[in-house]
């Protein structure tokens, strides 16, 4: 493809008085604001714009009002797939702003997360949209040193300094064991998300608190390293290796829930005939896989909303204190848990 | 948050001095390239830059440049979880390029298809890569009279003007056909995609020629009217209202099997008792469902890395001629099949 043969000569009036309109006209057709122009009328003017060489300039545009329009989506996993719907829930919701969407993933390196959010500043982003920051995460120090509008999407963080959205990890946690009691469980384990992320820290303690709460013997527990099914399946390994073997087991996440059921199986153990399982967000597909799985749903789609609108108002009002919206979920019932037969 | 209070008077060279360094380790520091730059002597440099009130300016470095660095990936459903894992790939990839990636989601109206490629050549992202892409697809056309370097994944489209690295959609629907063959199935339908997409007709087009060279009568056809679960449900409910109901159900993708395996599921139907059911493309979670789904397994890492390599090459050669890359599937056999007792 040869290079756009532009003439920064060109203006939107030499354009306007070659289409016969009014230059007002050319700039929404140029801009492709729909619904403004006639489809043939901008095809026209589109026409005749590439014809003169006049070259549209949203970076020139973008360094005269220092906005740039794109948000930054910073996303630890896009292979977890509850993370897509979350971030096209953003995206549509960002998009009726007129804000473009850069979806990075979040290196694992410390400095690399740093030099990131140096990368985004340096390219002008509006701000950051960062889903499942960590806890003293070098992204939120770099964020606060080069004042970018930021807000945490599905975890929460230590500092009070960003406004983020997250789903309710206490009353998650309270609706699955709760389901569980009430099916007879006593002996209910924990998998739990890697410590180093403020969601699993608040699940693992809502957790023990929970336990004690409805009367029971303190629960195991074992960490996996990751939110994913590998972490789970070598977690489930570990845990499996304790005392006496549980009858139920919350998993801190899905995916973890999802290697369980991995090594369960592997060991011949039947789920929920030996162990019932929950799991917590209700991603895709979870509904179809065998058995179906109960979990603590997550509201993904006010998540999204939420977290899209709050970052509008950061982007209008610099000064608006930070906020924290916290969202209740629910429990999905399916057939990966069973009452106890004593 | 406050804006930044900066001081367009203050230049690296100020900084530099203040640091005691040369100007270039500024630079590097500044820009975030790793590994050049102690991270002590960066956090200062950062530091000193920050009390300066320096603003480091990657739009005005574009506009000199014209070069943003930035990729936009329009992806048609983020929500299918097929596509987590190739926008993941391709983030990678092209990071390692310093590039960071746009990713919008493909309105359905053509007109916004169209002003979506104006928005993002107005904010002169280095080119495009699309995914599944329609053939007559207005983001083509605008692609091409922007002059945007573009690559197509997963789906080629009728023109020549572009790159693409596609699956081999014949050789997929041969394996799984093959595969129903010789478990002895002779009454296989096909559940198509929309014939508005180049990989849906494709596989249907295979699907038509094959059971033909099988030495089969012509099988049933539903057509969906997307890659989705609901599509597939009801293209499902359609083809059951046929004359002979068929022993095996190649769907033209997983979603669409998935929705078939709903639909049989609600009738009361066994998969793969009564019917066998292969779906296309092997996304994630298919081998943990109910049965786990016997499918064709497209090449997503090999796709995202020779997309981006494809990519790369347009943008550093302007004139490199468009070329297509083909892929070989593979045939994932899992439980949702079985031999034919006659």
């Amino acid at each position: 493809m040869t290079p756009i043969a532009s003439n920064p000569a060109v203006t939107i009036d030499d354009i306007a008085k070659a289409a016969g309109v009014h230059p007002a006209t050319v700039s929404r057709a140029l801009r492709g604001i729909a619904g403004k122009v006639s489809p043939d009328k901008r095809a026209e003017i589109e026409r005749i714009a590439a014809e003169l060489g006049y070259q549209p300039n949203a970076v020139a545009a973008s360094l005269r009002t220092r906005q740039t329009n794109i948000a930054a989506i910073v996303v630890p996993d896009l292979g977890n797939p509850l993370f897509g719907p979350i971030v096209q829930g953003l995206e549509r919701a960002l998009r009726l702003h007129d804000l473009l969407c850069l979806v990075v993933q979040t290196p694992a390196a410390p400095a690399e997360r740093r030099d990131l959010v140096v990368a985004l500043a340096n390219r002008q982003v509006s701000g950051l949209l960062i889903l499942a920051a960590e806890d003293d995460d070098p992204m939120l120090a770099m964020a606060r040193q080069r004042r970018l509008p930021t807000v945490l999407v599905n975890r929460g963080s230590g500092s009070r300094d960003f406004s983020s959205v997250v789903s309710d990890d206490r009353e998650g946690v309270r609706l699955a064991l709760e389901h569980l009691v009430s099916l007879g469980h006593r002996a209910i384990a924990h998998i739990a998300g890697p410590s180093a992320s403020s969601t699993g820290r608040a699940r693992h303690a809502a957790f023990v608190e929970l336990v004690r709460g409805f009367g029971l013997k303190p629960g195991q527990v074992a960490e996996a390293e990751a939110f994913t099914r590998a972490a789970g399946q070598a977690a489930t390994e570990q845990l499996l290796k304790g005392r006496a073997r549980p009858t139920a087991i919350f998993a801190a996440n899905d995916l973890i829930a999802l290697g369980a059921l991995d090594v369960l199986r592997r060991r011949g153990l039947s789920v929920p005939g030996d162990i019932s399982l929950v799991g917590h967000n209700d991603m895709p597909l979870v509904d179809l896989i065998d058995p179906p799985l109960t979990t603590v749903k997550v509201a993904v789609d006010q998540m999204s909303l939420q977290a899209a609108g709050l970052f509008i108002d950061h982007l209008q009002q610099p000064l608006l204190a930070p906020s924290t919206r916290v969202l209740m979920p629910g429990l999905v019932v399916r057939a990966s848990t069973r009452a106890l037969v004593s």
